[in-house]
């Protein structure tokens, strides 16, 4: 029996101060509750048990850490026990791992170095996490496979990888196999490769980064070709094994490929890690994640939890399940502490999932819901893409950057997404409080955002998505997407506004081509090429083929514009292709439009 | 008598297509209700005209081709009376001024190359932009005198800068005075001091960027005195005077300096353009800025007018008065030409006030109200002043950014600004769109913004600003002021919470240092030195400070927190010196509520 377990004297009610506070886990959400929690209450007693042997570390920061831009070891590990005992007064125990939560007698049954004790809690909150999920993959216990969510794990693979590029022998470079193209498998890629080492990637689905609209992620899989990378989509790994030349193992895929690796890293995802709260009898939710009400507090009225194992509603969908985010978490754990401390909390929020990645030059960024996602829930939606500038064109160093937003029928924002070289956290993050906010097209067309040539443009990226989904949900643009290339050509004229030259270097079979400038001049051919029939227009980027349908639909022509022009139809045809061609993300056209001022 | 007054058939209707759109004013808001309005009615005449040479060139953009950045002048001059002709089938004039409105008879008379004449419309839109303001300086019309708004001036201003940076003498180094530090004067001085020619920078008011908060202006100054700029705040330039010496002129100022130049660049801001507008009767306000509607209509059914020249309601203060802004501007036109075309029109916005601005290294920006305009307004707030880093502190190249950030005391955010030199221009995008949401501190908290550590914190500093305001509002983390520190060192104890180290560095009179984490064991040191007294408790940027100052308020001290800390203090202190010392901008403290993840 533990000397922490005292006699509860206090039971937890609205306003009072709870007299001891066991917290389960001591990273993001649950360390946020600690200090918060602390910053309440000053006398409460307030225990941490972390079963791993580090609390507080900066586990976004791993990759970085094992790609060498992270130097120091000790940078992630931002307080120890020691240093949380001396600012907050906090008891924290590392390597004490809690195997059992008994709510009627409000205590937990811990295992520490010294065996198994209890110890009694009035206020206990549950933040542990997600568990690695494991791919059905033979041989996932070669000493070869690794995996990237601790401390432990990076320093094995920063040893593994020190020992195979520094015993590198000639004709052998080293090679590794990373499983999993979500954010920290990419991030894992770009670690390896910085540090010498070929990879090759495999992904179940058809496209790197599966939150990625299917027209952006060819961006990425660009990027990771210039860099070296082996693609390859739409396959599993299926076993590891010894290999017989002179690496170490063989990765075998679905679809024959046999992959030689010094290493091979697993990232396939997490599931929460709701057991420890489902055998205390707390409610859970069909994915396994820990029920909660607005303030954190699970089923049972002493318990609250916070972070990768508890269920949260989504934005945009209302889908029910648990989100892995490092912000939310932050943000739970602050919550919950208001709440078991008797502070007035903040109501809590549905969760928008914004996320982003770098992935060598590019970053990748998504928030609200994706195409995927919106189809998958049944929700209509009209889908916009730009090309725009990251800041005005005329300024030096403008780069492309890839944008897509969804929009209810009604003009609500419903997710967008961002590909690009510079740039594309500002403009996700601004459309992240816009979706917060339940903006709409109209909103965004009238945001006032700081523009300044080296920053932004007289009408920014976000403006202009507000311009285009306004002309689309009033009609007054009509479009065409790319997936409705088939039937466009099968039905329609395809009228192609870009000039002479571009058209030259590639076009749509079929298609005529008359330059924007030329259109009013003319609109005889194009009638008489369209004999009755609709008329699909495009350009590169979809600014000029959006002129032209103006000038066609004033004449009474059933007219309609692509989508993000060529550059979206070329990403959008290969998206599912391994290793497909290259899309160019430099300037590729002036936007009529932009009148900068 | 010109070919194109035709008779007037259609008058303006919502709904009906006008039959000729006369737009006065080829850049910014006119240019852009030209084109959209084009693009909404493909069948109306539409006549630009803009009396200088130039339609929509980048006005914004002229330093950055002073400097040389923008090194070929055609890349300021988007489009041309041509290729406006051939993409969008305008008619622009220019060189054409129209020198008075018909009303009556819905006529221009215009003043070309080949005399006046008039023009009839249907409907009329007036973007004659500001008019530069002449400050009372002997000796303005010496032609070493320049400006900055247009093609002519820029043309000018680097004919000179050639020929003194050619023509340097030795011992004589190429000088020029800038009169005015607001944003264009600014950017006038980076060009300068780019080509190498030694600035002298005279500003009225007791800071630089006289719409920053007064705490912030010394970061701005200490970077400009880094590159060499001599600073003379708070006086003002008197005359201008041909030279004794090498140079060309001496410019005399208020304070008795005499500065030696080869040129003068004077900004010190603009007046609406009313004029025209006021001659023709049309209702114009106090300011002699244009009156409009939500749709831009002024008094005259048929005229709309946008840009620089009309008022618009500043959104937090209610404030009317022109906003000389290019997005703003930008919109206004997309706005008049969806009414002058029977167009649903987005509702007008009122503004922010938005803007942004490079000094050197640094990126300043600001949105909504600043607290003077606060105070002039008589509107209640509290402001809370943040120093925290621009991505993640422990992955490399994490840059300080000062942040301040004004709330009603019901937590609805009134204004933010931000100095920094990275992750500034996001920042301050993020908080425009929060402001124009009307959320309140407890929004911010729970915004969802995008986090892997190159790009920001799992708590953002826009999050950070929710925290802290809940934190005052609620008051759970009572603050004082830099401005209070005369009062505070005479009725108070000041408890200085840094370690010895920074304490020895330099520290307030009087104050008692006991490093934060010691607190809990010295406690009868505080109450003994206090006697009574209020603790006025800081550190460097007020996180540690609001740890002790929760474990004072638990233990029933009267205990408050420095807002922004030493770093704060500082700055604020030496606000109205001409050469203050220096501010670092580093990172100077961890953030012990960091819990990264």
């Amino acid at each position: 029996m533990d000397q922490h377990l005292t006699p509860r004297t206090t039971p937890v009610t609205d306003g009072a101060a709870a007299r001891r506070i066991v917290i389960v886990g001591g990273v993001a959400g649950g360390m946020s509750a600690a200090a918060r929690a602390r910053r309440n209450d000053e006398r409460a007693e307030i225990i941490v048990l972390e079963k791993s042997e580090h609390v507080s570390f900066a586990n976004c920061g791993l990759p970085y850490h094992l790609s060498g831009e992270i130097e120091r070891r000790d940078d992630l590990l931002l307080h120890t026990p020691q240093s949380l005992a001396r600012a907050l007064d906090l008891d924290v125990r590392t390597r004490h791992e809690v195997v059992a939560v008994d709510p009627a007698a409000q205590a937990v049954t811990v295992r520490g170095p010294h065996g198994e004790h209890q110890i009694g809690y009035d206020a206990l909150l549950l933040a542990p996490g997600g568990v690695a999920v494991r791919p059905p993959i033979d041989g996932l216990d070669h000493p070869a496979v690794h995996t990237l969510r601790t401390i432990p794990d990076v320093d094995a693979l920063r040893a593994e990888v020190d020992r195979i590029t520094s015993a590198q022998t000639p004709g052998a470079a080293p090679r590794a196999v990373v499983v999993g193209a979500g954010f920290i498998g990419l991030e894992a890629v770009e670690a390896l490769t910085a540090r010498g080492v070929r990879v090759d990637l495999v992904e179940l689905a058809d496209q790197v980064l599966p939150p990625l609209d299917a027209e952006l992620a060819p961006l990425l899989a660009d990027e990771l070709a210039d860099h070296g990378v082996g693609l390859h989509l739409g396959v599993s790994a299926q076993s590891v094994h010894p290999a017989a030349d002179s690496h170490r193992v063989t990765v075998a895929l679905s679809d024959g490929t046999r992959l030689a690796a010094d290493l091979v890293v697993v990232n396939v995802g997490v599931r929460p890690a709701g057991d420890l709260a489902r055998e205390a009898g707390l409610d859970t939710g069909p994915t396994g994640a820990i029920t909660v009400d607005a303030d954190q507090r699970t089923s049972d009225p002493h318990i609250w939890a916070v972070g990768d194992a508890v269920e949260v509603v989504h934005a945009v969908t209302g889908a029910v399940g648990p989100v892995p985010l490092a912000g939310p978490a932050n943000r739970q754990g602050r919550r919950a502490a208001d709440s078991m401390t008797g502070r007035r909390t903040t109501p809590q929020a549905t969760v928008l999932g914004t996320a982003i990645v770098r992935v060598f030059g590019l970053t990748a960024a998504v928030t609200g819901a994706s195409q995927a996602t919106l189809r998958q829930a049944g929700i209509a939606h009209e889908v916009v893409h730009l090309h725009p500038a990251h800041h005005a064109g005329y300024y030096p160093g403008a780069e492309t950057m890839h944008l897509t937003a969804s929009f209810a029928p009604d003009g609500r924002l419903l997710g967008a997404q961002a590909v690009g070289r510079s740039g594309v956290d500002k403009r996700i993050d601004v459309l992240a409080t816009a979706l917060r906010a339940e903006m709409t097209a109209d909103d965004l067309a009238e945001l006032e955002l700081a523009y300044a040539p080296p920053y932004g443009s007289a009408k920014d990226p976000v403006n202009m998505l507000g311009f285009v989904a306004q002309n689309v949900l009033s009609g007054a643009m009509p479009q065409w997407q790319a997936w409705d290339l088939d039937e466009a050509l099968r039905t329609s004229l395809v009228l192609d506004v870009r000039s002479a030259a571009e058209f030259a270097a590639g076009h749509l079979d079929g298609a005529l081509n008359i330059p924007h400038t030329e259109l009013r001049a003319r609109l005889d051919e194009v009638l008489e090429a369209a004999d009755g029939r609709p008329v699909k227009v495009h350009c590169a980027s979809g600014v000029r083929s959006y002129l032209a349908t103006r000038i066609l639909l004033a004449h009474g022509v059933d007219a309609s514009n692509l989508s993000g022009g060529w550059l979206t139809l070329e990403a959008a045809r290969r998206s599912a292709a391994p290793l497909p061609p290259r899309v160019p993300t430099t300037r590729v056209t002036n936007d009529p439009e932009e009148i900068p001022a």
